[in-house]
């Protein structure tokens, strides 16, 4: 591909694919995943209760990619843990984001730069870590795409995937919502990562692997310093959500007995029905004091929401622990 | 077996055991499956809050039992994902049943006289999936009957024994019943044939496989037109299952002590606790407007309610679509 | 080890050793097992309702620790089911004490002697299974003492860590509280077993395996029969415990606002954030007469409470039991 030719960046794209994530990368990993896990509502409080909940809660946050990736692959879910080396540092750094003395390592990653060069190395491990499943599942189901981009999504978002069963180890249970019915920006980074990786590895996208990866980290790591500087929560597919959402899925709208326009029996019937149940599951959920998943919203502002409520509330920790300096 | 060769049976069981199931009887399966997630309960409003999630749940939908039976032998779970060709049907019969224009396909699948045939073809389809779970845990479990049976239950059943779990990705989240609980007719069927099937392949049923596959098949596919044209939910095994369940299973009943006869202490105590826990629990769930697991009914009960419940949804629907003709 | 021969205990260390599990003590942990799950609330009403939720929540207590261990190692997850003769043992014993005509057989082993007995036997077979995890996850992962721990304690508290999916299947859902959270005592025991066993294995306790089989063996017999007998709850682990706990687990306490010592803005505030979000979840809990896992009291006093409960739900049903002869 010439354009990489000109811009001299064939080398450059040949030394990041042969960069090696341990250890650094992996530190930046643990440390902004066990973070995250540390600003999730009581999780301090179950770091006092049992601190044995807590490990294994930021473990999952550490390695759910793998353990989520090996359960589907029907490949022992305990292999993770036979990485002693890495166990060992993530642990280390676990204890020292909950229990370090004066809070002192906590409060200092929390600051801003150095918060966002973290985040911004973690972003870089999210290309490995895709790519890797992407490989796996390749040796394994050669022609399959589906698998490919299944793996390669669970092992760069496994965490985030089986939050609902982490927050069950930690005797939090949210049913009404999951990554599924609201993606969080960084399950979609990670899933079109999947798509695209697995698009190069059946050469159905003409591109070589490093120069893909080249693109690739520096898109999700220009993005998510860009999300965290302005801190605004605007996806940058947005536009292409909604656009993609309008087209394909709003062919007959069951709300449509709502806004009156009453051309069929048949739709009208079933939004009724759907539409009176939706209302009591708000009132539910609301007692609950929690979004309703079933509010219907496209799935973009649902996720541009949440997203917002994590950056706040990173943003009020980092300023709490400015105050400090 | 002469009874078949009397009755000239013998070729019609042989051309039914070499039927295909691709693709007719699957994309009936999968038609059946996919309105029956779409006649669940908030199932049309996930669909438009989050097509991902609807898409992943009616892949439970048609591929459960797959995926359970690969889990309990440890086989990837992914297994399924990797038949691209049977993905894409469903995907397609997915899209159509849910966002199609005027809703036409879910409008004109759910007229009795049609719903009626693909139900029937799904039956089909029922036998060829217990069989072949049988078959692969034979395979590898020689001698054992229980694990036989196991596998070809979840095979058949799969998409109603995962119930909990796939609910649990649409956001819907009801604990106080599964299908252990409550068993649904279908899942009662499958158990059956499980059994059968498994009696067969160890030789403790004197019948040859194709015979079987033909006297399961017409009970199957005539019992579930009778029930959807009748519209009764009266299984046909209640008889014989309150008769089992009044031999084996009232031994001990802590209900004595509510009906007055306080004859042992043991029981009286036990009977107290235990009703008055009860008590709570049915208020809980009352107040959550939904009927308690711990009601003291005999399953058989529970068991034709959930399926009157069913029923009626599916009536409701084809009567609102009628009206659309 | 001369301290061995010196007491002349090598040949009975070698014994114990050799003692064959099947079928006596297996018996015992089937009885014990299924006996403990008839005690939980709501626990008779399930087995009128659907026996055969009884019956597999009566499996996943017998053999939950061979279940999860084995998904853990990626190995079928039904091959506990294949041994037909445990499965058919531990069959028998749960319809006996569920329904038994007059509760004979529940009401005479919960005779506190008889009780004693079998809770002993049970004690035993901890060892034997924990061991043959520790064992089979050397023979998989060489040199991961992580690994073994992990295998060793899924197979010996295997019932407990599984129990809140146990419960699922009873139409029970407490996701405030699990294993991990608030430990009981039999889980604590394994997993110290566990590591030991581990430790041995790869030889860095310098036992030979009998010995530290006769050493685990006992204690874990004497300790449960002293707490039986003296209904106390004490673990004799709590002042260790509460000792590591104080070492390690309080560097930085985010109660240190309440208790008035107000010496850092960060800890400050995220103690305000962190003790209001906790008051929420109490009020809901106690609303639900739970006590939420988010009380910030540390795992001691925690498991220490459960254990009393469990103790007293025994003498009490001893008691009303007692009364019947």
């Amino acid at each position: 591909m010439d354009l990489f030719e000109v811009l001299h960046l064939d080398e450059l794209s040949h030394g990041l694919a042969n960069l090696s994530m341990f250890p650094y990368f992996d530190m930046a990993h643990y440390m902004v995943s066990v973070m995250a896990l540390r600003e999730q509502p009581g999780a301090l409080d179950v770091s006092r209760v049992s601190p044995i909940a807590c490990w294994f809660s930021s473990m999952l946050f550490c390695f759910g990619g793998a353990v989520l990736s090996a359960i589907m692959l029907a490949e022992p879910a305990v292999a993770p843990l036979s990485n002693s080396t890495s166990v060992l540092l993530a642990s280390v750094i676990w204890y020292l984001v909950f229990y370090c003395p004066m809070d002192l390592v906590y409060c200092t990653a929390a600051l801003l730069p150095l918060r966002l060069v973290l985040s911004g190395m973690k972003e870089v491990t999210r290309t490995w870590k895709v790519l890797g499943g992407v490989t796996q599942a390749h040796s394994k189901y050669n022609d399959s795409l589906l698998v490919m981009i299944a793996i390669g999504w669970a092992r760069g978002a496994g965490g985030g995937l089986i939050s609902n069963f982490e927050q069950l180890v930690r005797g939090v249970w949210k049913p009404e919502t999951n990554e599924l019915l609201k993606m969080s920006y960084p399950t979609k980074i990670t899933l079109i990562g999947a798509v695209l990786f697995s698009l190069q590895q059946t050469h159905y996208l003409p591109l070589q692997k490093h120069h893909l990866m080249l693109l690739y980290t520096v898109f999700t790591v220009v993005n998510k310093s860009r999300m965290m500087l302005t801190g605004s929560s605007t996806s940058p597919f947005a536009v292409i959500e909604s656009a993609v959402y309008k087209t394909l899925f709003t062919g007959y709208s069951p709300y449509s007995a709502l806004t009156g326009e009453v051309n069929n029996p048949c739709i009208d019937n079933g939004a009724t029905n759907t539409t009176t149940s939706t209302a009591d599951k708000r009132r539910e959920s609301s007692e609950n004091g929690e979004a309703g998943q079933h509010s219907p919203v496209p799935p973009v502002k649902g996720q541009s929401e949440s997203l917002k409520a994590k950056d706040e509330s990173g943003n009020t920790e980092t300023a709490s622990c400015k105050k400090t300096d």
